[in-house]
């Protein structure tokens, strides 16, 4: 893809983001282009995301230099230069200070797929266990080690990064990932839980939904184009 | 009924879903017309719920195969035309992955009617133990087996499916389910529940309030004509 | 006041409810008029009361014949002409399947006062302890002698009934009853409560705030006023 | 800053508190100008904050005498005046019933940060114990003494009082103790908690982040211009 329709592409996901309130003052998403190998990045804290441009986008180099946009970058942008740098199916990153998710990042408490979507997390989601700021190459590379080949960590008190090969993959894999931290939660109420095991969920979800991932960015897409931009009005039905 | 009648009922009836977020990028909904064996679905993953016209609807006949439409065929296609071959009151078909009820079929918990309006459920709600789509025949068969001749059956890391003799019943059906579903897993929080019984329930609702679920439909249809399409702003007042 | 007065003023309080999410589907709200002996009552299931009109209030004598207006009858109409009847103070009268205020009824749970609005409710909430709809006189004078001489009832399964002097009381005591009982419900999650005593109960509020309650009717009314009609936006801040 | 400045800023933040919820029937937030011995405060009990412009605010003295503005003087002014007259770093002041917060000023529970942006909340937050309205100046003067040279205080079975140096600092403490008292409450849903300890509130956040709630000030600002004045459409993404 063109860095042009990436800039395009990543602009209207972090609208959606914002829309879904996974994005507010904090966060940002990225995309690499590894033949150029350059990242595409949203500007970071109190950009006002709900209403991202494609250029409003910053490009950095994997060492995190600015080569183009204007907005302010985002603190933690070794989030993204290491897990683009390490990992080839890292193609999208996201960090979020989503609310679900966070809680389990609070608790310490183990998160399992309980929903069918869910089946994605087959392998887990581990715990990057340091209260601090990756606000550098070497925390990113700790990152990158806990998080190992798996589809996104969580960050003690603070929030979750998740990885996907695509833009698409990227939404898609962090919806499911609060839905599923949700249902987890109050389900709680009720009991012990019947996580999926293991084996369910490879039977579920043999390989990655790519081509689902993909419906489920259009049905946001359409969402989006006719949201109001009020931050409560577009927290969207379940996954 | 004429099919074109159950064509736009089943189009406001899937606005209404959508507005309730019971329906989103999953979930589907149906009607039967017995005299022609045809079966009336609304369109599958993706497809954009809240604004569904009577001219988005599908028609299929029992056996899955599409004779009328444009639109993406709901994958879990056998849940409806299983359940519509197979029980004549079963008219009206709802496949949602509603919350709520969703964390019962998390935590496998048995859902008991706690509501005035929940004494539909004296029967209980079974659960399809399975966690697999229901996207064949014979899963349609053994989804038939489980729900006997109950009004809902909840499917395991999954959601929901209810029955109804119409699409009005449907409707009302799948909110007082979810409603229930709410007041129950949020009372806990008080301590043990005095769920009705069986038979306080059937003091309460000796038959199933047709009349009840028709001015429910109207109802709702009166708040989906005003409705702006912002995710947020369709979840409506309790039931 | 005037009759014509009442009506405008049951009228801007039934749209008020709507928008907190207290009235919907179900409930309805009254108010009485001793030298005439008239009940003023909004109209019952399915009426859409967040445009409620003063010409859509019904006009009842105190045996439920309806001397005016076009709309359906509440069913459960003697909750309000029993209690009219029979408490010189019950000159308003509410009935709403409030959510948090349910969930008590369903755990069967007491509710104690837990914020200083909740003051009011030193003397306690009862519990009526069947489950039917009050639809007869005979249930409504049962309802008269569960609630005594305090400011609201629970009903098990079901929803609540409150009492006040006047239509502001009537709105203010039931906005605090369901803000104290979602508070309660969810502190609970942090361990025991420490609810206000009888004695904090009476130094904070010795009388009952009337001139609060027609601030509060006031402020909402300028809420209401701006209020888009749609379901979910209308959920005020908490009391 | 002068006077001007800070009615329209504390106007602004009045709306922004409003539409986060946090500012409603009850609550209040003021400004102190240190040279002239002046407090500017929002309008009281009723008054539509959401709609807050610079003339609508009151300047008092530290007696808490009006000098000007016509509006209601809120109830527990003396809130505002002590704090502002005994600590040199109070230079901005809110008093809300937040929900969350007032769990567990319910539940007399400790509240510990469990978010990176709660390390601002190192030395804890005490509780007030009396169950009373600050509405004297000897129950001012106690609240002083129980909040100590701490950043919030909360007052049992009622709310909150923060302070800050500035009024973007009151805004960004409020909403982080809001966000950290939720957080807390629906993570002990997963089990015991691992909140920050002191050490790591210290290297999280060294010094009180001002550049860091500026930002957050202005992106809070940039939603409120676009508010709909709709009061469950404001309810912001996580901080």
């Amino acid at each position: 893809m063109k860095e042009d329709a990436v800039r395009e592409k990543l602009a209207t996901c972090t609208r959606i983001f914002a829309m879904q309130g996974l994005l507010g003052m904090f966060g940002h998403i990225s995309a690499f282009l590894p033949e150029s190998g350059r990242v595409v990045i949203c500007p970071g804290a109190g950009a006002d995301k709900a209403k991202a441009r494609a250029e409003d986008m910053l490009v950095l180099d994997l060492n995190g230099h600015v080569l183009e946009g204007m907005g302010s970058l985002p603190r933690e942008w070794p989030i993204h230069t290491e897990l683009h740098r390490s990992r080839a199916d890292a193609l999208a990153v996201a960090h979020c200070h989503a609310h679900y998710s966070t809680l389990f990042a609070i608790a310490s408490r183990p998160l399992h797929p309980v929903t069918m979507s869910g089946a994605i997390f087959a392998d887990g989601v581990p715990l990057y266990r340091a209260a601090e700021f990756i606000d550098t190459p070497e925390h990113g590379r700790r990152l990158v080690e806990v998080i190992g080949n798996r589809r996104a960590v969580l960050l003690r008190c603070h929030g979750f990064v998740s990885v996907a090969s695509s833009i698409e993959g990227m939404l898609h894999t962090s919806l499911v990932l609060e839905d599923n931290a949700r249902k987890s939660v109050e389900a709680l109420q009720l009991g012990d839980l019947h996580p999926l095991s293991r084996d369910e969920c490879v039977r579920i979800e043999p390989t990655y939904p790519e081509a689902r991932a993909k419906t489920h960015f259009t049905y946001m897409a359409i969402q989006e184009a006719r949201w109001d931009r009020q931050p409560a009005t577009g927290l969207g039905p379940p996954v």
